[in-house]
């Protein structure tokens, strides 16, 4: 072990980037890559060119991006505006942009929990990043469970994490809106005990997916300073690839996510592309009517085998489990599951806490995972 | 202030990205951005078209990018082992990149002073994001000074340090070789303290100029498994825009930087222009010799003026100071001399500690530079 390494890290693993897209180039078998919740669909082919034409007429490649991000702020600002019933006034000032939603989960957890200040609370299974981002920065992370049906945060177990954790105490709950990986939107519940926190609690609601679900929180900003809204572009907006996240929140949050966050943290390939996405966001986002009925035609499918169990989603991916009485080592059937969908070139995520989480892609990618799910399944024997 | 934000973060100031090129839009005059130690050449239009080429055609804009930079870093090993002398061996398991060395410098920070474990010392006048970046994490960062005639760290200052910094010790030493802003390379003794430190303390030696100075260090990487050698495609690789920096190092401390980078770190476009630059690297760095000769004459004109004393350059750019007799205010002078050039179209980093940073760009902005150094001196009365 190296000497000047913090040696809680030793014992700590990474994230792995899910290799699906890397094997894919390896393997004859032409993937169906259903494992990271992304558009099936690239941009069109004349926005692709306007980009190629922006970099080349446009863009100074000896040159630093713009750090302020202005532009874009102001363009993002009124996406979140349009975004809500009621009437909302954000402004640049209420925006701060990230190296996708990861780096700004990062300046999040920097600005609060550092220096053994807090702990945070995630509610597993849930998005990975929060807890290992944590980690990485030595910040302690406080899980609880989910309700085994609709997925409910156990919220009496996670008032008495909040009552009883003092050391140090916890300063940030994540939760997502609509959750990944079980696609289910936050509860009546579950909203009534986001309200009711402290304001010494930090609030990360994670949209990742709000373009899916149409459900936002961003009109209850204004009410609670303590409250972050997280959004990305790497989902409906189709930009994976160029890593642009951003956040909604209070301008005095904005501002400390600023003075954290690396001064050039978007290429300015990236910016220009967010930029062009907001622009044509309109056609960008006739693709999820789309999405939505084969998502629904997916659930519906699928929920005909008496071997799986399927939740309603408001994402654009399902989750789906293992009926445990129709197996006898439910997780290792689950394992093999997942391994052969693989090999028949279907490939999806396995969560460890027993489900499959699987995106919906195109039409034909769909039909595909609906047969390839039955065969695998009709074969599937423990 | 809000009550779930680290308290040491409110009176803690950003570092602000320099406003050259946003200015340069919204006034008549056309700038000389020689600010930022940027090449002042763009790409070639063919690479440009390449590029371009590749996003449209190659790039699927709805994926992430490749999160384990296989190809990049072994290109970027290939080019490093060219670097040297001696015949070296780095491969991919000695090479991590990131989002600019501005995110390496922030892993490092993470990997090894958290939590209380350890403090970085600095000597000044250098790079600033070192301590900024090390500030957001509450390390604290012990700061020694430089000779005034050439530079050289206070060698005495800093072993001093060393030996008495204890709470928490010093973890990391960070050195730019060259150093920014004062464009000397490493001394001989400079060298020597650096080869004798212990084991426990991690070595940061950032070579963004490299390309300029020549001179590397990467040869004694392995005698030194405490060493890391920082290097940027922003400067002589005219990426700027794009943000990719790298690392060279032990594979133990490659592992531990890879564990605690985000998982997709870099955009598609930036991998593949990082690629795409070292492909055509013979190309690309067909500049540097006229930048050399550039500086050199930069250097040699504005030497003939009684009130500069400008000292030898290593990189892209020259330190300029105003001679402290004569001057009645030198700090005044200096403010205005920066201010005054800047009216006029020159765009130069005003550094605290005393002196002027002048990037060396085209032959005409170097010829403009020399002018209007000369007209504002003219007329600088303090």
């Amino acid at each position: 072990m190296l000497p000047f390494i913090r040696s809680d890290l030793a014992k700590f693993t990474a994230y792995k980037p899910h290799p699906s897209s890397d094997t894919a180039e390896s393997v004859p078998v032409q993937f169906d890559r259903l494992d990271t919740n992304e558009s099936p669909y690239d941009l069109p082919p004349e926005l692709k060119e306007k980009l190629a034409w922006t970099y080349q007429q446009v863009i100074e490649t000896n040159r630093y991006p713009d750090g302020g991000h202005e532009t874009l702020k102001d363009a993002i600002a009124e996406y979140v505006n349009e975004s809500a019933v009621r009437s909302l006034s954000n402004t640049a000032a209420n925006i701060s942009v990230g190296n996708g939603s990861d780096e700004l989960i990062r300046s999040l957890l920097i600005a609060t929990c550092l220096g053994g200040e807090g702990s945070i609370l995630v509610a597993n299974p849930t998005f990975s990043m929060y807890g290992i981002l944590a980690e990485t920065l030595g910040i302690p992370v406080v899980a609880v469970g989910r309700n085994e049906t609709n997925f409910e945060i156990d919220l009496k177990a996670a008032q008495a994490a909040i009552e009883q954790t003092q050391n140090p105490p916890i300063r940030v709950v994540f939760v997502v809106h609509p959750n990944s990986p079980t696609a289910n939107s936050l509860t009546a519940a579950e909203l009534a005990w986001l309200r009711s926190l402290s304001e010494h609690i930090l609030v990360v609601i994670d949209e990742a997916y709000f373009e899916f679900s149409q459900t936002t929180l961003v009109g209850e900003l204004g009410q609670h300073p303590n409250w972050v809204i997280l959004r990305t572009f790497s989902k409906a907006f189709r930009l994976a690839s160029l890593r642009v996240g951003y956040c909604v929140a209070h301008p005095e949050v904005i501002a400390i996510l600023e003075k954290v966050r690396l001064p050039y943290n978007l290429p300015s390939f990236s910016i220009a592309a967010a930029l062009v996405a907001l622009q044509n966001r309109t056609l960008l986002l006739e693709s999820i009517p789309q999405t939505l009925s084969e998502r629904a035609k997916l659930i519906e499918i699928l929920s005909q085998q008496l071997e799986l169990q399927i939740t309603p989603s408001a994402a654009n991916f399902i989750y789906l489990r293992l009926k445990p009485n129709s197996f006898n080592s439910p997780d290792a059937a689950l394992k093999t599951f997942h391994q052969k969908l693989r090999t028949v070139g279907t490939v999806v995520r396995h969560i460890s806490s027993g489900g499959l989480r699987i995106t919906v892609g195109t039409i034909e990618e769909n039909a595909r995972t609906v047969n390839r799910v039955q065969a695998v399944l009709a074969n599937l024997e423990f």
